[in-house]
Formats: C-alpha cells, sequence, structure tokens
C-alpha cells in the first residue's frame, strides 16, 4: 500500500521528528551493504534500496527506541537490520513471485537474475544478523531471529495456502503475520528492548506493531478489490488474476452456495478465468458484504493498535504513531 | 566431493568417536525443521536432510569442541546452525545453478519449485540464528553471522567472476572461502570458543578448517577434471561444460598463449563449445602442467590444516582430524 495521499501524512512527521536517527540510518545501510569482493551486490541493493522506499519499519523502531526514553545510538543499528531485513525479503519475493515491478521500477530479478536476487537477498539476510549481534543485547537476538523466521514460514504457508479455498481466517492471519505483522512487531518491540523500559511497555509495542502490521495488509488486500490504480500502484482486481486468497474472498467463500463455491474454486484454484469473472467476483463479494466485513476488520486493528500505545508515556512521537495508525486504514472510506 | 571411498573412512571414525553428540544433533535437527503451520517446510527440508548427507560440518564443530574439553550440550546447538546454514546454502545454490541432481537424487527445485527452495532456504536461515542465539555468547554469534556474511559474499562474487577470464587465483581463493571455507573454519573456531580455550588454540581450530574447507574445495574441482564419475558422482568435465572457471583452468589461462587464450575465451567466456573442446582443454591443462600444480595446492592446504592442529591438545579427535586432512587430497594421486 502507498501512503502517499493526504498532507501531513504521519509517516512524514515521523521521518522529521527522527531526521538525525535516520540519517544514520541510512549511513548504516550504504556502508553495510557495500561489498569490497562483489561489486554486483551494491549495483542490485542500491537499486532497491534507493528506489524510494518509505523507510517505515527502521522508523518504527527509532520512534520505539526515543518515545522510551533511549539515549544511545543502538537503535540506529537494529534500524538498519529491520530495513535490511525487508529489502532482502522483497528480492526473494519478487523471485518468487516473478514480480518485474516494484514501486514503479523494474525489479532486480528483472535487471540482473534471478540468481543475483537469491544470493544478494542471502548476503542482505547475513549483513543483518551482523547488524542485530552488535548491540550485544540477547533478548534482541531472540525477538530478530524468531521475527524471521516467523516471515519465512509464513511466506511458504503463503505459497500453499493462496489458492487454497480451505483457507479460513486463521490461516490467512498467520501468513499476514509472516509477510508483513511479525517484522513490524518486532520493530516496534526491540526499540523498547533497547530502551531497558518496564515489561508491559515492551509488550504493548509489540502489540501496537503486530496490529498496525495486520491493518496495513488487510488494507493493502482491501485496496485491491476498492482501490484506484493511482494510488496503490496497482489495477483493481490484481489479486483476483494472480489467484491470491486474500480477506475479502475468504470471507466471500465462507458465506457461498454451491454455485458460487464452484465460480471460485474454478477462477481461483483452477485459474480458469474468463471475461467478466472479475466483475462477478466483485458482485459475489458486494452481495455477502465481504468488502465492509473487511474493511471493520483493518479498522478494528488500528484501533487495537491505537488503544496498545495508551500503555506508553505521552509523547509527540506517540501521536504520530496513532496517527499512523488512523491513517493507514484511511482511504478505506 | 564425496568421502566414500576407502575404508575407515576419517569421517566415519569422527562419527562413531561422537555418536551420542552426533545423535543429539540429528534430533535437534528434526525438531527445529518441523513447522506446525507450514507443511511444506517439512516435506523439502526432510527430503534434502536425510538424504544421506555426511554431516560433515556438524561433527567437525562435535570434534572441536570435545578435543578442547568442553563437557556441556551447546555444542550440539551449534553444531546444528552450522548444518542448517549449509543445507540453507544447498537449496539456494540449486536455484542458481537450475541443478536437478544432489547426491544421486532429484532436487528440492526439481522435485517442488524455486520459489519453495527460495523461501525453505530462509526458513532454514532463520532458524540457524534462533539455534544459534541460544547458547547466549555474543562471540559465537559474531563468528557465524560473519561466516553467513562470507558465504553469500562469495556466492555472488562467484556469479560474477565463474566466467570472466580475468579471475586469478586470488579471487578463486575469495570465492572457494565463500562458499566451502567459511563454514568449515567457523564450525571448528566456534567448538573452541564454547569451550573457552585460550586464543592461540581457538585461532588454530579456524585455521584448521580454514585450510581443510579449501583443500577440501581445490580436490573436488580438480576431481572434475580427473576422477571417475562413480566416485564423485559427476562426469569428467562437468565444470568445463558448465563454463566453470575453476583453478585448473585459471592456471592454464596464466600460462597461455594468444592462440590458447582464444580458445579458453570461446568455450568459457562464450560458451560456444564444440565436439573435441573438452579433450583440447585436458590437453592444455596437461601441456601446461595445471593438474599437478592444483594438486601440489591441495595438498599444500591439507598440510596447513594438519600443521595448525598442533596448537592442540593430542587426543584421538585430533588424530582423527589429522587423518581427515590428508584423506581429502587422499584420491588426488
Amino acid at each position: 500500500m502507498g501512503l502517499d495521499t493526504p498532507k501531513d501524512k504521519p509517516h512524514d512527521r515521523l521521518a522529521a521528528l527522527l531526521t538525525d536517527d535516520m540519517g544514520q540510518v541510512n549511513a548504516l545501510i550504504r556502508e553495510r551493504m557495500a561489498s569490497k569482493h562483489a561489486p554486483r551486490i551494491p549495483e542490485v541493493t542500491a537499486h532497491l534500496v534507493e528506489a524510494g522506499g518509505k523507510r517505515l519499519r527502521p522508523l518504527l523502531t527509532l520512534a520505539a527506541a526515543r518515545m522510551c526514553g533511549y539515549a544511545g545510538e543502538d537503535h540506529t543499528k537494529l534500524a538498519a537490520t529491520v530495513e535490511f531485513i525487508h529489502t532482502a525479503t522483497l528480492l526473494h519475493d519478487d523471485v518468487v513471485d516473478e514480480s518485474s515491478k516494484r514501486r514503479g521500477r523494474p525489479t532486480a530479478n528483472l535487471l540482473w537474475d534471478n540468481k543475483s536476487s537469491v544470493l544478494v537477498g542471502d548476503y542482505l539476510f547475513a549483513r543483518a544478523f551482523q547488524l542485530m549481534v552488535e548491540p550485544g543485547d540477547l533478548r534482541v537476538l531472540d525477538i530478530l531471529s524468531n521475527a524471521a523466521a516467523t516471515i519465512a514460514e509464513g511466506e511458504v504457508l503463503q505459497l500453499t495456502a493462496a489458492q487454497d479455498l480451505r483457507t479460513n481466517e486463521e490461516i490467512y492471519l498467520q501468513v499476514v503475520r509472516g509477510k508483513t505483522a511479525a517484522l513490524f512487531s518486532a520493530a516496534t518491540e526491540v526499540g523498547g528492548v533497547i530502551a531497558g523500559v518496564e515489561e508491559a511497555q515492551i509488550r504493548a509495542l509489540f502489540d501496537y506493531g503486530d496490529a498496525l502490521g495486520i491493518a496495513f495488509q488487510i488494507a493493502d488486500d482491501l485496496l485491491d478489490y476498492q482501490g484506484e490504480s493511482t494510488a496503490t500502484g496497482k489495477n483493481v482486481g490484481d489479486d483476483f488474476r494472480e489467484r491470491k486468497l486474500t480477506l475479502p474472498v475468504i470471507k466471500a467463500v465462507a458465506a457461498a452456495d454451491a454455485e458460487e463455491r464452484a465460480f471460485w474454486a474454478r477462477t481461483i484454484e483452477k485459474g480458469d478465468q474468463r471475461d467478466g469473472d472479475l466483475d462477478h467476483a466483485l458482485a459475489l463479494l458486494d452481495r455477502h458484504g465481504a468488502l465492509d466485513a473487511t474493511r471493520a476488520d483493518a479498522r478494528g486493528w488500528a484501533d487495537k493498535a491505537k488503544s496498545s500505545l495508551e500503555a506508553l508515556p505521552r509523547t509527540e512521537l506517540r501521536d504520530v504513531l496513532i496517527d499512523l495508525a488512523d491513517f493507514v486504514v484511511a482511504r478505506l472510506y
């Protein structure tokens, strides 16, 4: 999902409040993605890292640490770690999805080859682990290595669940935690851990990241059926055409009669799609109120994210994080 | 390289001396590669992990720790870590090499798909990092995360260097350290670190693993030009046909006249190979003594591995590791 439309986006306000920290993170990212021996590495990573990603995940780590009164510098290493893990998964995702575009530019696997995407992704993972070791905090290492495992497990689960009509909301949530929320929640949690705050606040930061990530991904999946292509960089119905079983369809399948079920089996499971199928799918989503229900779920998660932050001291950063949760679902109306 | 031929192989003697430890490692591997949520994961990993790999790398970690008098159990976690990293790199290598066979069986990317190989490899990397965090030793984490970065960097370097006639012995050595020696040396070094022995002994263990890994890889590359297909599971000249610039060819290219250089440029760089080219390549290797020189290099590294162990107390395990270094180059005559 793009975070581009309204003015004074919470994301930009976060970046403005954390300019100095983010400058250090960007310097670290450039320094650590370099490779003396393998010039292909900076070619591929520069393409991706400089491509104007929003750096939302490292901003979450920086915000969490500073909100909790952290006065050191190690949070920048953890923020860079989180961005490296994110970038590595993007490189591997593009191989897995056989994507040709990301953020409006050709993907690395198209410009170079799948081999480079796989191996440079591995390099960034390894660099992430080197970076996360440096602050010397074992709990941080535990959190981030667990997140990496959850991410990989979610990606594999998605591979088998995406076109299987038996996929229910529980499995969908596991996939979403893997592909999005696990890194969000690790990003915020490690900020609190490195700041040394009490357990209830660390838990609150985890809950915020988890709920924000889920809201973010549900909104993304919903916008695929209702968004305008300019705002999202995707066309309406891309997920349908790519036979992805996302939350709106899962809800419609759960309410389907035999004939509707046969339609979903043909279009999603078998991938036999004909003219007019997208319109029929949209009509079925509408008939069962699937988009409204999905929107309500996204809002529910955004509200959970906001209320989690009540455990934390009231600061400007906290206010912006609250606005960020609203913003993620603001375009769903 | 297969370690299959003679009786009383050092590898089997290592396994026999470390039966109990290795049983724990195997149990850990089975336990940690499981996934509640994504059944595809154990399918892919079982295929690979149960496929009769020699478990040489975890045996090195166990041997190093026990040789140094380690009495705890954490070395089994590090041994499993090393095997997971190795298995993950095999999965990704098979995608990168577009291989269809490994250890005489179809590769995972052929049985399932490249997507599964990429993502399950990522899962094993993440599981490796979870495991290595558990003993709570920051120096161990530093060593293993550095090894992971060296491995990935070496793989990317190989991608660009393999078909480039400018690749010299120095670059070859960097690639070999990445693809083989970095994990060998990390495997032995962490055994000493976890045992808490003095720096000189840790350094000796690193040097042993490094030199053993290099000898191992040079022997592998040499056998491709002189081995019998039954012993190696490869056919003579596979590397030539796959246009891999390994040490024998690097030596022949360095000594080549203009006509010979044109031959290597056509066959390796351009990949334009015709009937009789392999025979001509073998004749050129012979003309410049490239196979003899490569064999001498492999022996030199094996000798370096053996002499490194002099810093360590004389034990049965040490004797077997010395024999292992000899064994790696024993079939090169």
